[in-house]
């Protein structure tokens, strides 16, 4: 059986895992820090998935990193078919959580200049940004457990 | 080699296909017409990747039904890979488009009552909902060939 550049257990999955668990933290933090971020619903939804990926990613780096460090494989099936699952359905809700966040920027940018001042506005942008790199992250992640599943 | 259900040239691939090119196509007229779409960055984005489903499902819905009348197998890796690939790209464009769109309709029933009456609010959401079980039939036909796929 092939080793999968990027799947569980590999020094390539350590390093998309702590991208994952340093952007999502990020997107988190610029969201969630000092801005009323709870008066819409994109913004909140973004936070609570955000919340969910952080801990998920960090746990598997975790993992790989001990998989790294002791150079013990994790083939079962079971690990996997789970690991792909989760990353799978992280991977839609962050980019879901992404779309949301920077359509509704763009609305309040054009239509309520007012009601997004630009200090709180480029914050805003900021954490979409940081949600949208967390997601390819994730789907890259996704992507290789998925392509080695099939072969267990 | 297995015939994995869902996979292209399979008669549920076919029902797959039928439905994404049903549910694109509602989605894109009830955006479309007589509504004001292009006024909002979401929805014109909703349009543009419900007009890239349309022909690539419809496409393939052919190319389904003829494998299914005349019998052959498509179980070439490149094509397989492209239709895979195509899949993975617009479940994920589709995704975004409906949450994009989902997320702007939430915003504008909230903030602004006046510029979303409700006859063209309820189009905009049945649009937005159209354009999730696309997205979901998409996504669908992805994993079933993207399962095929390694073992070609």
């Amino acid at each position: 059986m092939e080793k999968v550049p990027g799947s569980l257990g590999t020094s390539a999955s350590f390093s998309l895992r702590l991208g994952q668990t340093v952007f999502s933290s990020a997107s988190l933090l610029f969201m969630s820090l000092g801005v009323e971020f709870y008066s819409y619903t994109a913004f909140c939804y973004l936070v609570t998935v955000m919340g969910l990926v952080i801990p998920w990613s960090f746990t598997l780096a975790l993992v790989d990193g001990y998989c790294v460090i002791v150079g013990c494989t994790l083939r079962q099936r079971g690990i996997l078919l789970i690991v792909s699952m989760g990353d799978w359905v992280l991977s839609f809700l962050s980019l879901a959580a992404a779309c949301s966040t920077a359509s509704v920027i763009d609305l309040l940018v054009v239509f309520q200049g007012s009601y997004c001042p630009s200090k709180f506005c480029s914050r805003y942008q900021l954490s979409a940004s940081m949600a949208f790199i967390c997601w390819f992250l994730v789907a890259a992640s996704s992507l290789f457990n998925l392509w080695l599943l099939p072969s267990l």
